[in-house]
């Protein structure tokens, strides 16, 4: 057994950046950009109005002071000549300030009889009037590797990037093993349970940005399993879920061996989930998680959305780690590195009395995983702990 | 103009929760459950083995006993006899605990000669055995109203639900309107700018489970709009971004009262974003935000992803407010409640020095939105104030 640590660091090494594509802006949000974008113009790319008013020099504007009104600048449709002495032209918020002005009395402070305006009040100290490129100049960048929210879509799109230069989708295929499975819908026998990690697996992974491929369920012959590592083949990482333990049921090492899996290190010292094993298979990474279906999701959370991330563009690095106070205290820890299932509060954190690995019930109540190191002693209220949000 | 809080109760009123539909279990994550549902069968449904050994009689488990292995239970396949005394029974992980065994001793702690085995060492408190029902019993209920996550959709698949009841996606059509507005990847006029609300809003409204359409720019003319208002009929909730100020080109007013729209509101006593209506309009709820992007997206934020959440059934609740000391002081405000873009770091939380409404790059950095009251006083280092995270 190896500590989560350098499990980390050897699964890290199975994997490498994917390639580059191009998509419609519109598709990109919750994506990664791969390279810095610059900026195809000035935003905004002229003198922009700010306000509703009029479009005044600066020297002129004071209380009654009169000006004839001889235009109009609209936004898309700017006010073509020139502002002289005496002058002003009517604006709108967003549109070109014309040459010549340099001031925007807001329409509030106006009084405008026929084409004549005189201004009711002192101007203000602001000019109203946006310079160009007070967003940003063209060549600006937005930063890579950077996953893409709302704002940085908005953002693209005010920059004219109509595609954009992302990681594909990691293609991730997630083989489930054993006999005793059925899916969902359908009827299982006395001996039989659901297959639920590869749906818990699925969900996780593809909300992570990978495009998931659930396989058939390979039952424990060494004639199935080969058939779905055929099925997985082309994958960036193949996952099977459940037969890496040592139970004579247990084939997925010998059946991987006999494919030419290279090994990478088999078990990590941690709870849940002890039977982890990982290396290459036919060209993809191959990680074997245990078939309990906690033990399976804490490994998805801890290795799987790390590895994700690496081949994402976003580098190797495990899982955030924050700290909060115990709520309640915690007995000492065993050898094994510990992520318990618990609630965060306002309290503080604590953990489910309940830490079997077969238990989703609680899984779905936790909004944390609770981490303890081998060999920690016991905690008392109000200790800090480390903890990875769910 | 009126309070944000009264608007936030009228833009409620516009909307209620739509339909429920059954989906496929696999598609289900982020989707909203929208009824409870009972597990179907016990979680594990009989007696299962948490360790690979054997099971035998509890009352004959001490040192030295020996024992006669009399069969074998494997995960979906279980041994059909009854444990006698004497007997023991080869049980792996997950598989049926026999008739008669009542303990399940772990491998490690056994030696094996031919079909006997004798223990190594006095059995520890554990039975090793997870009871049927363990996780959860048949009728045990997942509650709805409820965001699906990966953990949930392991539990129902656990359950064998295969069909989720949740609430179908909220049509929502965005119309953005303006003569100066084109889209990314066109090649704009010098009086131009890209079009990049609806871009943004897009992505937020996708990404919090709405269906959004993104309809063509709409012009400033009455002719373009009511073709806009034409192609998103039957939308649940249209928004138009920009022409509902009080300039002249704003037309969507005008064009809106013309196809019968009944006023609830205009404009919100909030910066950034001032003018905002809403209404019923052709049996679709409609808004209408400002054209300012970061406006646009900050009134996304508190207003339409609300209402996005109570057309969910997931209640109508204002943005979750949190709070955190300020690293940086701040000027009183003005006479309306300013959502200033901010960061929250450890050090606590500042906005932003520049807080114009058309600054996309400074939203892109932005991981908060500070909330101050209206007519807030001028506020210290160290003080207390609400934010709503991004």
């Amino acid at each position: 057994m190896i500590p989560v640590g350098e499990a980390m660091e050897k699964l890290f090494s199975l994997v490498e950046p994917v390639e580059i594509e191009q998509i419609d802006l519109a598709d990109a949000c919750g994506r990664v950009l791969a390279e810095p974008v610059a900026a195809r113009r000035d935003q905004p790319p002229f003198p922009a109005s700010s306000m509703d008013g009029y479009a005044i020099k600066a020297v002129e504007a004071m209380r009654d002071a009169q000006f004839r009104v001889v235009g109009e600048s609209a936004a898309g449709r700017r006010f073509e000549g020139r502002v002289g002495p005496g002058q002003a032209v009517r604006i709108f918020t967003g549109a070109p300030v014309p040459e010549g002005a340099d001031h925007v009395v807001i329409q509030e402070d106006v009084r405008r009889d026929g084409a004549l305006i005189s201004l009711l009040d002192e101007p203000g100290d602001k000019d109203n009037i946006r310079p160009a490129g007070t967003d940003f100049r063209v060549g600006a960048t937005l930063e890579a590797p950077r996953r893409l929210g709302p704002s940085d879509i908005a953002l693209l799109a005010a920059m004219n990037i109509p595609l954009v230069p992302v990681r594909r989708q990691p293609e991730i295929a997630l083989i489930s093993t054993g006999d005793e499975l059925v899916q969902p819908g359908e009827d299982p026998g006395p001996d039989q349970i659901m297959v639920s990690n590869t749906y818990g697996l699925k969900a996780m992974l593809d909300l992570a940005g990978a495009s998931v491929r659930m396989l058939p369920i390979a039952r424990d012959t060494a004639a199935s399993l080969r058939t779905a590592f055929e099925l997985a083949r082309g994958a960036d990482l193949v996952v099977t879920i459940g037969g890496a333990s040592v139970g004579d049921y247990d084939l997925v090492g010998d059946v991987a061996a006999e494919l030419g899996m290279e090994q990478s290190f088999y078990k990590v010292a941690m709870r849940p989930g002890k039977p982890l094993m990982a290396g290459h298979i036919s060209g993809s990474a191959m990680v074997g998680l245990p078939g309990n279906p906690v033990s399976a999701l804490v490994c998805g959370e801890v290795f799987l959305r790390p590895m994700l991330n690496k081949m994402l563009g976003l580098g190797a690095s495990a899982p955030a780690r924050l700290q909060a106070p115990l709520s309640q205290p915690l007995l000492a820890n065993g050898p094994r590195e510990h992520y318990m299932r618990a609630t965060l509060d306002a309290a503080g954190i604590h953990a489910f009395d309940r830490q079997d690995s077969s238990l989703l019930s609680v899984l779905t109540k936790a909004n944390a995983l609770l981490v303890r190191p081998p060999h920690d002693s016991a905690r008392e209220v109000g200790e800090m702990v480390d903890y990875i949000p769910l």
